[in-house]
């Protein structure tokens, strides 16, 4: 059976099945780049998830196992409402896709622990075994049984240049990186002492193609 | 001193100042709102970093010690460019905004730690001592030397509703959360296949006042 260490449940909170699952899907992803865990600034992973679905518990499983984490600006989400990711990583021509196959999520559906879900139980309220089983389904699959595995040569992905740049919003007096800075009647300030929000929103969107 | 658990460094990846920093962060956030860590989805952090600057590693601290995670879309970035984060938790009016004080910022900013970070070295690359050096400035410093606290008793969000409601995409055959299906040629199909992307893009911003 695969092993999730103890202390990837500690972080993510509760017992469910999706963090395993993107546990599963992480290690996939090291095995066929050929990589190790990251310690620093290497793998970035683009999560196909979005907001106001379930299922997104994954994310953290990922995170825990490529050490690819939101915190270092690693992983980002691309708000497909999908069970998947692609993983690139420097100096790899390509990229690698994983989709949790329709099977797998057909076979997961009738669980007891969705039954919970539905009625809004949180995953911390239904019982350890009824959580504990279905995750038990998903630490004795195959890797095929779970993911589809998609290879995706042309993708091409640039990270974000870096700068520690900063100054001091000349209104609030607070630090700002460079980036975020903005201008108005001269000074330089912070984007919450520009009154721009929220007419205007900054966003960030990974450069992939 | 301040005590962070080894797994959240083994979670994080290396070792750095700004974990540890955010680890605290989120630790203040919890003790002032006066919540235990959270087990499913409760508190919502919102953190005023963005993209293409460091110190971004704070909101892995963060993530660790509220159990507000990324994977549970319980953590957003607002692309401020800022070292600080609003903390709300349901049920509770308000929010609590925390900042890294520009004092303690200055105090750092000279440590070689960072003649190391200037130089591209990642840190994984840094001597242990150096890193461990800077670290125990963090976990040494109170509470007052760190941060600046503010209330904010009129903060408003509104958490996304979230459906489990999908169907499969009529041209790749994948499951899709309904949010995130589009409709062409009468199709019911995912945002990849209608080839809206990339003139289109789908983001989420909290609904935040």
């Amino acid at each position: 059976m695969f092993k999730i260490p103890d202390w990837a449940f500690e972080f993510h909170g509760h017992l469910c099945p999706f963090m395993p699952i993107g546990y599963r899907m992480g290690s996939l992803a090291l095995q066929k780049l050929g990589v190790e865990r990251c310690k620093d600034h290497e793998m970035h992973v683009f999560s196909e998830m979005g907001v106001g679905h379930p299922q997104t518990c994954m994310q953290d499983g990922i995170m825990a196992v490529t050490g690819a984490t939101f915190g270092k600006n690693m992983f980002e989400r691309l708000y497909y409402g999908k069970i998947a990711a692609t993983f690139w990583y420097p100096g790899i021509n390509g990229a690698i896709r994983i989709y949790l196959r329709n099977e797998f999520q057909d076979k997961m559906a009738p669980h007891e622990f969705f039954t919970y879900r539905k009625k809004s139980i949180e995953p911390s309220q239904i019982p350890d075994n009824v959580s504990q089983d279905i995750i038990n389904m998903v630490l004795t699959a195959t890797d095929e049984e779970l993911f589809t595995t998609t290879l995706m040569p042309d993708y091409t992905y640039k990270p974000v240049k870096g700068s520690f740049n900063k100054a001091a919003c000349e209104i609030c007096g607070e630090y700002v990186f460079e980036r975020y800075l903005r201008v108005k009647d001269g000074k330089r300030i912070c984007i919450p002492c520009a009154g721009h929000e929220p007419d205007e929103k900054v966003f960030y969107h990974p450069e992939i193609h």
